[in-house]
Order: C-alpha cells, then sequence, then structure tokens
C-alpha cells in the first residue's frame, strides 16, 4: 500500500432538520452569500422556503444564481464569479446535487483569481484559495459534499474535466435524507451507480494488501445493491435513503481511496461520452462498468474479481475461479440494467460510432496508460465503447 | 438511526517515514513544544533519535515529559501542565500509544486552564480550549490519535474517567507501521483485542438500521481477526502493521458511531477493573467481552448475534440461529485466549471477589442503566464480573 495523507475537514450536519444548524455555521465566516441551485427543483420541495428565512433570521445577504446545468459549464461559473466579485460575497452556498455543488466550488475558487475560469479548471492558473463553500445535498451521488474535487464541462471544446484543490472543501454540508425523497426514478437510479462505480475504481487497484479498505468499499457496494432498489419502489424510506446518503460520501471522501494510487479508468472513459453528448454520468458510468470489467478480466486480474463476486455479490466461493469472475460481471450488468433500470447500450442514450476514435484518444491520457489498475490505450479503450454499442 | 454531526480535522500522516512532514505542521502553530511520551522505548527504537534533529531543524525547541504510566494518572498531567506554564510552552507532542496521547491531550487542556486538572477530568470544571496536540502512534490500539477523548485515572480515588473535548482533537497525528514493529507480543495483542472492543460497543446497537455502518464494522473486526495473528507471528510485517493501524483510528473516530448512540457497556465494566487493579484495558476487555455477551444473549438480541456470527466469523447462515449467536461468543472468547494468548479469567490478572460488588455500583451508571445496547444495572455487572472469575 502506498502512503498517504487523510485530512477532510468538512463538518458533516447529518439527519432530518439539520438545515437549521447550517446558518450559524455560515454566519461565522460570512454575511453575504451566493446562493447556487439548478432547474429550480429545490423551490418546489420545499428546501428553498424552508433556506430562506433560516439565513435571514441569521442575517445572511443573499444574492441567486440559478440553472445550473446537469453537467455544469465553465459559462456559469463565470456567471457565479462576477457575481461573487460584483456584490462583494464571501461564501458560496450550493443547494443541489453533485453538478450544483461542483459548479459552486469553482466559482468559490474563481471569485479569488485573477485568472479565467477555465484556466483553474485545466490547472493553466493554479488555484491558491477560494470563498468558503456550504452545502445542502438533495441527491446521493457524487460525493462531491465531502471532497475537494470539482468537473466541469467545455462544451465549446467538448472538455469535461476535474480539478481539485483543498480550498475548495466544503465547510460544512447538510445531509438530510428526506431532501432526496423527490429524487426522481432516473436520478436514484444513475446516482447509485454513480456510488457503485467510484468504490470499484478503487476496489479494483495494484494495491491489493489494504484488506481493511477492500471491506469498507465492500460494505458500501452492499448498500448500494440492497438500498438502491429500495429507494427506487418506496422513495420516501428514509433508512435507505440515508444508507445510500452516507455512502455516497463515504465512495468518494478518501475513506476507500487511501493506500490505493491507480488512475481511474472508467470515470476517463466516461467523461468522453458525457463531454460529447451530455448524457447523465451515473447512465454512462453504468454503461461501460461491465464492458470495461470484461476487457481487463485475465488470469492477472482474475482473484480480485473471485473476491468482488464472493463478498459483494453472494456468489458461492466454491465455484469455479472463472465462473466467479464471469457471473460477478454478468450481476453487475444486471443490477444495472434490469434491477435499477439504466440503459444498458451507448445507442440507447443516444450515442453512435461517430466520435468512437477521438473519445477513446481522449480517454487514454498518460495516467491511464501507466496507471489504470490495468493500464488503457486508445484501442483498449476503443473496444470497449464498442462492446457497450 | 439518530441525526448526527461528523467533525474530524485530525490530519493523518500515514505511511513510513512520515515522521519527516511533521516538523512542518507543528511549526505552523508553535515553536516551543512539550514532548511527552512513556517509559523509554522510543529511546530504543530510534524514534527519538530520528524525530529530535527534525524539531531541531524546523527551529522547534523541546521540553520534555517522559515516564506517562499505562493508565495515565493525574499526578503526570499536573507535572505536564505545569512543564507547559513554566516554559510558555505552545503545543503538545505525544510519542507513544493511548496512554501518552490520552496524558498529552489533558495536559494540553490543563495549561490553558484555571481549574485543576482533576476537575477538568470529572468536569466541574469546563475545558473550553487547549494547546495544539500532534502525536506520533506505537501501538494500535485505543484509537487516541484521531479523536477527541481521553481517559485519565486518579489512583487516590480509585477513579478511572474519560474526558472529551473538540480543543483535544489532535492537529496532525503520524501514523507509521514500522514503529509498531516492536510493539511487544502482549501489547500487540491487547491492542487488537482494544480496536475489537470499541467496534462491537458500536456494532451491538439499538439502531440496526444503519447497514452501512455494520458494514463497516464487520470490516474491521475482520482485519483484527485476521492481522492480529499476523502481526503476533511475523512483528516486522508491514501489511498486517498497517491494517491494524487504521482499522485502530476508524473503530473509535465516528467512522462506526454516526447514528447510533448507545451507552458503551464493556468499556464501562473494564474502566473500574484498571481503576482498582491496573490491568492492561485490552485484558480486562477481552475477558469481559464473551462474558457480556452471555448475558445479553436473548431472543430480542438474537438477530444481532446471528448477523455477528455470519458475517464476522463466517458461521454457516443455514445453520440454526441460537446454534449461530453460542457459537459466535465461544469463538470470540477462543480468538482473545486462545489465538492472542490473552488470560481468560479475572483471576488471572490478579482480581478476586474482594471489589466486585463497589465496581458493580460504579460500572453501572445512569447512561449504562437507560441507554445500554442491553440495560445494565449493578446485578447485572456483578453477575458479568463473576462469569470471568
Amino acid at each position: 500500500m502506498y502512503n498517504f495523507n487523510y485530512h477532510i475537514p468538512t463538518k458533516i450536519l447529518f439527519g432530518q432538520g439539520k438545515i437549521n444548524e447550517l446558518p450559524a455555521e455560515i454566519k461565522a465566516v460570512a454575511s453575504r452569500i451566493l446562493l447556487v441551485y439548478g432547474g429550480g427543483s429545490i423551490k418546489r420541495n420545499g428546501i428553498y422556503d424552508a433556506l430562506m428565512p433560516l439565513l435571514q433570521e441569521a442575517g445572511i445577504e443573499v444574492v441567486e444564481l440559478s440553472g445550473v446545468e446537469p453537467n455544469p459549464r465553465v459559462t456559469t461559473v463565470i456567471r457565479g464569479a462576477d457575481l461573487c466579485r460584483e456584490h462583494k460575497l464571501e461564501a458560496v452556498l450550493a443547494v443541489g446535487g453533485g453538478s450544483t455543488i461542483d459548479c459552486s466550488k469553482v466559482i468559490a475558487a474563481s471569485a479569488l483569481s485573477e485568472g479565467a475560469p477555465w484556466d483553474l479548471v485545466t490547472g493553466k492558473t493554479p488555484i491558491t484559495t477560494a470563498l468558503p463553500v456550504f452545502t445542502i445535498l438533495t441527491a446521493a451521488a457524487t460525493g462531491s459534499e465531502m471532497n475537494n474535487t470539482a468537473v466541469i464541462s467545455n462544451m465549446e471544446t467538448n472538455d469535461k474535466l476535474g480539478v481539485k484543490h483543498d480550498a475548495m472543501l466544503p465547510r460544512a454540508s447538510v445531509l438530510d435524507p428526506t431532501y432526496t425523497y423527490t429524487t426522481g426514478h432516473h436520478q436514484t437510479a444513475a446516482g447509485t451507480a454513480d456510488i457503485i462505480s467510484h468504490t470499484l475504481e478503487n476496489y479494483f487497484s495494484k494495491a491489493d494488501d489494504f484488506t481493511l479498505l477492500d471491506g469498507m468499499a465492500e460494505a458500501i457496494l452492499r448498500t448500494c445493491i440492497q438500498y438502491g432498489p429500495t429507494a427506487l419502489k418506496e422513495p420516501e424510506n428514509y433508512e435507505a435513503r440515508a444508507n445510500l446518503m452516507w455512502a455516497s460520501s463515504l465512495a468518494i471522501n478518501g475513506s476507500v481511496r487511501w493506500g490505493k494510487a491507480d488512475a481511474w479508468s472508467v470515470h476517463s472513459m466516461e467523461h468522453q461520452l458525457s463531454a460529447y453528448y451530455d448524457i447523465t454520468h451515473g447512465d454512462g458510468l453504468a454503461i461501460l462498468t461491465p464492458a470495461w470489467m470484461e476487457h481487463i478480466l485475465s488470469d492477472a486480474t482474475l482473484d480480485r474479481f473471485v473476491r468482488y463476486g464472493v463478498n459483494v455479490w453472494g456468489i458461492d466461493p466454491m465455484l469455479d475461479k472463472r465462473e466467479i469472475a464471469e457471473r460477478s460481471i454478468l450481476m453487475t450488468r444486471d443490477f444495472f440494467v434490469r434491477t435499477l433500470g439504466i440503459p444498458g447500450t451507448l445507442r440507447e442514450v443516444g450515442i453512435g460510432e461517430e466520435h468512437l476514435q477521438i473519445m477513446a484518444e481522449k480517454a487514454s491520457t498518460p495516467a491511464l496508460q501507466t496507471s489504470a489498475y490495468v493500464p488503457l490505450f486508445p484501442e483498449d479503450v476503443l473496444a470497449i465503447y464498442k462492446r457497450c454499442l
């Protein structure tokens, strides 16, 4: 296992009604904030109406930025950063899912930077500081509420890039499972696929000597397998929503990554799909994951698939190893397609062969070629994409 | 499940050689520190010789306090706090296991308080602030390196009490698994029992609707069961020491507790043993745990024991439930006594019947009577103690 630093100072306020504790956390550092949200669902589900009086009582002035896209765009970041500078705002409060939070993080960094927001995303201008970020989570999926990462799209250049900096770590995040009761069927399914994918990206790792982390990853995976379907059938099941919500944070706050260091394979391939076609991230991950597994299954990776099949899917350990591995992949695909109802092919989400070559070349970054669990070159990625058609 | 707040700002520097990064963390807040350690093993195992030049290079002046007891005493806290005030020290660096770290935490709080140290422990004088605490961990056991808690003994009054405050949370902790290579056989065994006990205290909980946490707890327990014996046989096995070390932190930093709220049963009973007899904490926990399990096994708790037996000990789930439960307790005792070589009875650690009654009365706190997983009254505790003779 590799050396690592752990540091997650984000304060999590978990549970029903916890929004009441947020204004005091904000007020400790800011009296004027940018409130960021997406398409307006927070006005339909009551969160907006609950939040605004609380902020007012705490003496916090609010400027609003709405309309953050599902794959948040740098143009929206620019609008938000301009608002922060114009109104001399002191913090950013994201209310929404991962897109809104990601967008808010880069707004917070851009507001204090001379550089253009896209240059902060590409790394051309380094991030050094950011306004404090707070979040109210409304969808269990990306884990952005408890990490230092944001993913921003530039539709002019068909780029979707991740950027990280500890200054963008949320100061405090409200995780109220009841806020996900109104998350729709498709978003709940795609979010569950996202949590699973984050966990698998670390679970399939060259560093396989950190059994404790593998066991924690398996717990997150089994949680998704158990509660994803429950949340679909009973959207207001608190137990299911709460387990999924906390799983979303733990899957990607470092808990199951520390001590490993591999480049993430499926995310790199998926980012090309949503950059070119603007599809739902979780859909792309669910389509690609089983195909990626089929592509990398070999004698060298067999034991890891066996562990996965037995500990996550409960496959009989007495079966032949190859059979366990293949069955684990079948069960993974079956779960995404039949149980969660996510499209199983690229064609179903409107993706044909036209950009596969260029997307494969962009996905196969130097990191993917050198430090992925199984190195992936453009021809590997292309083969995986074609399996998914 | 209950609402909870998560907040662990401690920075963990994990892995071989990570001590090199500590001086910069200290220097950011302090140039004059109290170095606290125990019986001098850090001089024999090379940590002291590695540390001192690093501190000197960073321009950090050091005053030393050595001789912290295995159950740290308030008299030592007083000496440390006096040194801090006398030399105007700005931080406390603990190098050792849980005892040294606990002692350092209360020194750090006492140095900035008008109240007597024992009054801070009993809560008579509230803790409001503390000098920054840093730690270099040399034993995987108590998890004190990543939480806000300390346990201090007063041998005059036969009291061993816990005290918590976020001001005592370590700012940064070095977890270098090689530093535990020289942890002796008995301390390695007792430390493993301690980690298991912390995990079980949360695992057996009235709130059984947080499956994700239960899965994580099971991962920690299986890690101890797998790597405890490995570390005993091969003290310099990095993989075993690293897994145990990180398990020690996760078992009691809140990761498997959030969302639950039960009072801890076995710890309350054990604290009386070490307060009256100064025995090793992990020994006491290992002796008491199986007896406590036997005492509380009933139709009401059966399902939890079945889950424990199947998921932690790998017992065949097709067996009769009662048999699974009883077998899980047998396997727990067997692991402590035969596999780890910890004494199995109170008499073996020099404890007879003389103080059982008074200890039972002190252990059965109001919290234990109202909010333990299964409420324990003095007669319950006495029965459990007697089972252990």
